[in-house]
């Protein structure tokens, strides 16, 4: 018999991302925001039978329509799309945004306040140029002490450092380009669909060295949404596609740990350059509240907001011993058939990088993966690949906040 | 005996605003954040017991320091002053930032997650000019069918239909004003010490008819912060001042009650202009669960952002009959000796509006005042009034997102 004080767990019952991330001249921030509510209440239900009364909150996730947008007060916008106006907050972490959303929106789950809430993440950054989009990004920097450090030049310093204490390599770098380009082929929402060699990511652009712009996520546009619910019956899962509510719940992905650490802000105060310590705390508490290891996780989105920053990520989230990450990803050990299948969406580099919607993508996408499995293969041989665990790692700026999430199917 | 699944009460165990709310134009967002980390810390504790990794947790409210101060991924900026790096979230709901912090931060410890977290609100705003800061304040409002209304102008559609439909006066609006800059004489804290006669008031600078330059809250600088605790027990608050934790703990103020709801974030899809119906909302939300009427409320903190702001709120809260709000200020019954004394901080107008720091400085002020009560009185015949209950009520924009708290001594 289930203990009364058990908590129900959290289950991601619905998820959209949406379609595509990429530069979308045609839609504004608020058209964004429409068609991820819209899209995730589709998700669960089919008109007739879903109520979005059930939606009782909305988390929203952003980092900078105030300066994008001119529309700060984002929470009220989304609120308005329902009918019974559900109350909404929104969250900033700068590119951590999004799983800092879901941690409170967890949280409202856990006190029992709500039993189903919806979490949103968005970004419209392209009616900003390139140049101006990476100036306001610079503000989840250090404006005391790095002002003036573009996002590039910072992860640049963790590269070199990195280089220089492990011996990464130009080649480690661009193999983590080329895996995750290749990686977002297979994913009709990624910003870019274009496979590129070793040789075309190193002889690309310099951005700063050692970063190359293959090296660099892009500047995207594009929501993310997913619902999160401690119910175990009820009609908001009474959709075309299932037979039993119950029966579907029970088959809903569940958080079964995270985790949330800090840093210093700067680069300047870290103990390490070739580390990103938060990651390493986040990480250890995620596996310890899920009660698994590094060696369970077959499946990860990692934040690979430049190639350096996913081989910093498989190292410090277990997966590979220090410095060993890029020789791992040229091995091919981070793709199918590889020992842990690192960002099969094709990552921020490849999907695409809308940074309020990484973190709730992320959830969105592996939510996904692990309820249908991935389709590896082409058109003629098709094959399901299942997942048992998978884990998503969002970082805020050069690793100040990071955020750690483990479901299971 | 304590039934076992009872949760323990939330208690505001320490406050601090920041000294003083104002054109600080040698104090840095930094500067504002550190002192009211350590303001705080010292309201509930001396060096030699206290422990702060106690707090295991920041929520940052803040609402535009991206653009006033270059500055997003504020929760890291905050968690770097603690050496244990406490996980922080940053929340933004417009001026209603400080409450949706405070929610948030309620459901962590509610969850169970935490038992002792550090809310604190901050907004440095006078680096930019008065007109700037306007514009920057004006993302509050809904970008798409409100751009170029200023806050004064969607305040003073308030303003004329209230006029219009209830016979609200001039007078009455300014007796709102003279009343709170009387009451901010009172607190050191507060942006402006001066009285004004009614007729000044009446006869200020005309900003957007009906509102002049005395209906209106100032642009501010300033910080707040609150310690919220369930523990029972504990070195937290070993200081100086107290003889027994235990005691200690127990007199602690206490949140009974909260609602937070939303409306439409522009006017022009208001079901009503001459009230604000989250107001309404939140507050029936906030009585039922504090089991409260509210003629049990004798003290409140409203968010009064421009003269009839106030009178709305005092109406829309239940304290008078609708209509009747305007009158009732220019009779005294919301000041010493009235009905309800409403904002004796001084309220925005007088006591400022630091928009991220508001939400929060309203419950670190009433935590105060509930715990040591009010004094009246010139310096030679002193008189402590004390308040059983409190309420804060604060407002994101022009009434979409609306939270209220009621505390109890």
């Amino acid at each position: 018999m289930k203990n009364k004080n058990e908590k129900s767990p959290i289950r991601i019952v619905g998820s959209y991302i949406s379609d595509h991330f990429g530069e979308l001249w045609d839609k504004s921030l608020n058209d964004l925001i429409e068609e991820a509510v819209l899209g995730v209440i589709k998700s669960v239900s089919d008109k007739k039978n879903f109520d979005p009364e059930e939606i009782e909150a909305v988390y929203v996730a952003n980092m900078a329509s105030g300066i994008f947008n001119n529309q700060l007060h984002l929470n009220a916008v989304v609120s308005e799309l329902f009918k019974h106006f559900p109350p909404s907050i929104r969250v900033e972490g700068a590119c951590a945004s999004g799983s800092l959303a879901m941690i409170a929106a967890q949280d409202s789950l856990n006190s029992g306040r709500f039993k189903t809430v919806m979490v949103l993440g968005v970004e419209k950054m392209t009616d900003f140029n390139s140049n101006e989009a990476t100036k306001v990004l610079s503000a989840a920097s250090d404006y005391n002490f790095e002002y003036g450090s573009t996002f590039p030049a910072l992860y640049a310093l963790l590269a070199k450092a990195h280089m220089h204490k492990y011996g990464t390599t130009r080649e480690h770098l661009s193999a983590v380009s080329v895996k995750n380009h290749r990686h977002a082929l297979t994913n009709p929402k990624a910003h870019f669909k274009k496979s590129f060699t070793l040789e075309q990511v190193s002889e690309s652009s310099m951005v700063a060295d050692p970063l190359r712009l293959l090296d660099c996520s892009p500047v995207s546009d594009g929501a993310s949404a997913v619902i999160l619910s401690t119910k175990n019956s009820g009609k908001l899962l009474s959709n075309k596609k299932v037979a039993s509510d119950k029966i579907s719940y029970k088959n809903k992905p569940k958080i079964i740990g995270f985790g949330h650490a800090q840093d210093s802000l700067s680069l300047a105060n870290r103990k390490s350059l070739t580390s990103l310590n938060a990651t390493i705390s986040a990480s250890k508490e995620a596996y310890k509240q899920a009660g698994l290891t590094p060696k369970d996780i077959k499946v990860a989105e990692v934040h690979d907001c430049f190639t350096i920053a996913e081989i910093l990520a498989i190292e410090d989230l277990g997966f590979f011993k220090k410095g060993t990450g890029g020789q791992a990803t040229l091995d091919g050990e981070t793709t199918f058939g590889g020992k842990v299948l690192i960002n099969p969406s094709g990552g921020l580099k490849a999907c695409g990088h809308p940074v309020g919607a990484t973190g709730v993508k992320q959830v969105a996408y592996l939510a996904d993966l692990l309820e249908n499995g991935f389709e590896v293969g082409d058109g003629k041989s098709k094959k399901i690949q299942n997942f048992k665990y998978a884990l998503t790692h969002n970082v805020g700026g050069s690793g100040a906040t990071v955020v750690v999430h483990i479901l299971e199917k």
